[in-house]
């Protein structure tokens, strides 16, 4: 039987909300997808997360929420990384952090465990996410059938990197925070399904989201100017990852999505 | 009368080189392409580019090559970049380097500038995109109907904000240095077609482009293990951008190509 | 006839400002200063200048502010910057930007420009500071008989390379920024005195200034947290250099003084 | 009774050889060295180190050799950094690397532990060193009187917030790798020695003991050029370190040294 997994790229403050909110139903429905998990660090207008979004995006039909590096910009979050199970934060910051970074979704008889990594190439220097994803493999093994990682990373060659070092033991690994989605999506030679980036949830006419307008001027002034969300209408970026529930470990279709709010 | 320009993203050593020859001509006829460019400054085994095979480029069916940050790692090129119109290195890079950053084709009466510009997030500080681009849009405002830029740089919200920055200047502004193929292609709101990364022409199964294993190796190990170009089947990434000679300025069409070379 | 001039380092916040206004008086005269110069950018609480203090600053004895990347956090400065000459921001910031960033002092019938310009190594890249230099020194070549540069930058490499560019054609570079004194104090082959980094004017233990919990805590969590000033006793960093009238490009003592504001 | 730990700073190329063979004996009987430290990962013409070179330093009166990022670069080394015990890399690279990062010089009586650790900040990313300080604490803690962590680090913040870490809990932290020594030698709140940087063993007029005229070539083209060390005349830079036996994390001296070797 066919398994289907729906990612859903970095939720961009209000946009994002309103085109997840509008569009994820029906994009369940047609793909069918066993699994929906959604990147939700930029949902608080860009930085960070509040339970209440959290709430909000549950409520919309993830299964699973992940996160990134902006995931620690609202302490009000802290507690609810502890308490929600599937809510995920990069597994590999330091024990002790809020939250955790892996959790396992039950659907329907198949039990899929999804993984949250960050890198280190052009980011925050923490803990190894090879390494830590040994780890957490070794420890799902038993506990899951199918496995899928949201690598939360800037640099193409460390995700590709840690993609082939999973080769054959994940069903499939996805890139997210760029926020620009890319066009190489491929199954790698021991069947594990791989896309460098998802793209985000958010405007279309944007930088990474947030207005062109202050980006431009940060870079004609080099001055500080903050980041603020566009007001542009918005794109949802998703991935569908398919794969048999026999083999659970070899994806036998992956493609990303692109589909407009229209507001 | 419409008229098609034809970019290749980064040619990754000799899989790179082969999958060029192999393909490019029944390319530029599948897409009736005016102008031809192809980013070379990984030709030469991942670093660099030499005279005999900037040679092989143009007569593989290139009209012009552009370039990037490599460029300067074969020293014997120095000369060439200087004798050699139709092949540009990044223009701002500092005046007094050897070659040049600009270009115009003819191309059955219609006259295209080409810019080549390199970024400087995550990469080496040179002179301001920014002001080049400006610089050199007002001397070849006289001079070429239609003007695209080959933006060499790392980070999406540069590449993005130069775009924004010359929408409604320019015919279109693509990305390169990445090797990883974006599925972000749009028209800008004033008209300018845009794309964050055309990706790379070179082994498909790798790490941009290279071994895959000696890239796990390397971030298991953390040692200064060196890039070797894998010998895996090779992919031609390119960008097609299509505009009506009437408006030279507006992009109507704007898509990426991957094709296999099978080898 | 010999003439000193005595540079302070980035002023920390309060604990600075207090050790500033409470020692420099007595440092001028020990030191027989002709022309003092204040680094400004952090004494805002860590965190950029405002007027109020930039005015506090020339009433506890400075006769030149320079500041640095911090300098454009407060943007209250923004007009004082154009108004107040001999307030300086680096000057290989974008022109169009407020403010300047080089002066002349007239200090007994000699005139002494000061010019302040930023590193691009490990920071944000903005205008070349070689090339803003060259260009303020052809400037400045008739109106001034000495030169000093505050080089506000991060990398070692690139201050020493800009003090042997400049060696001969100034009277001494020293470096801003890292708020750590160095112990390189030297003379340049051709004259010019140099010295890697002055230091700071804040809390002795410290973190560059900051309270030393919290940047423990943020490097064993990884978590975003904010500086904040420490409360510990300041210490004045400074740099003495001399020269003779009859040789303004020629420095004969270059030194470092660190004292102890005892609260 | 007093003990002293003499540390010698980076050794760059064969300036920094002849220095170091010239003048540590004398420097070792001047200061009274139980423990004499070199680090010498530039001691290979700039950039690693060979066995040959390795047993020189021993030869000239090193009891532990201590090194930092470019000791990969000869890969010769390898096994030596196996099979000699003296001989120390970063601990904190991925374990299964050759090497180890600590060992215990037996002095007179006293057993005085040498920890070698890498920072992260504007380096590579590697295993946290902070977990990795207090993980060897816990297993020197009863083979060892004294501590001294020679932390290769090119960020002051992480040096000093790892200097703050340990206080109390070590005899003294210094730092290498930026080879510019710094001024702001102390003793921390709970008795730890600290200096950000002990600078480098090699020629005096250089950049960072590199040639300076392709230093300026490389700020002013951009082009990579390669390093090669400079042949002017070099300097002896060191860190002397004192305590008491019956208190031996407690630094009761701690003062910076350059000796100008005079050739
Ligand atoms: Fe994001
Ligand atoms: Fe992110
Ligand atoms: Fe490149
Ligand atoms: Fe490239
Ligand atoms: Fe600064
Ligand atoms: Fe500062
Ligand atoms: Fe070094
Ligand atoms: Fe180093």
């Amino acid at each position: 039987m066919e398994r289907t997994i729906l990612a859903i790229g970095d939720i961009i403050g209000k946009p994002g909300m309103r085109a997840l909110f509008a569009m994820l139903p029906k994009m369940k429905k047609t793909y069918k997808a066993d699994l929906t998990i959604v990147n939700g660090e930029n949902a608080s207008d860009g930085f960070g997360l509040t339970p209440e979004l959290a709430d909000t995006i549950f409520q919309s039909g993830a299964d699973v929420i992940t996160s990134g590096n902006h995931i620690w910009q609202q302490r009000e979050i802290y507690r609810y990384l502890d308490e929600q199970p599937m809510m995920l934060r990069p597994a590999n910051y330091p024990s002790g952090n809020p939250g955790h970074g892996s959790c396992i979704f039950n659907a329907g008889g198949i039990r899929l465990a999804v993984l949250n990594l960050q890198g280190r190439y052009g980011m925050w220097p923490i803990d190894c996410p090879f390494k830590k994803a040994n780890e957490l493999l070794r420890k799902v093994k038993s506990e899951a059938d199918a496995v899928i990682v949201d690598f939360h990373a800037e640099n193409p060659q460390e995700k590709e990197a840690l993609a082939y070092h999973l080769d054959g033991k994940i069903t499939a690994l996805f890139g997210t925070h760029t926020h620009i989605q890319t066009a190489d999506q491929r199954v790698l030679p021991s069947g594990t399904g791989f896309i460098t980036d998802i793209g985000s949830t958010g405007p279309d006419q944007s930088i990474i989201g947030f207005d062109a307008n202050i980006g431009i001027q940060r870079h004609l002034t080099d001055l500080p100017l903050r980041n603020e969300v566009s007001e542009n209408s918005a794109v949802v970026s998703a991935l569908v990852v398919r794969f048999d529930e026999q083999s659970p470990l070899t994806t036998t279709e992956i493609f990303p999505v692109r589909e407009a709010a229209g507001f």
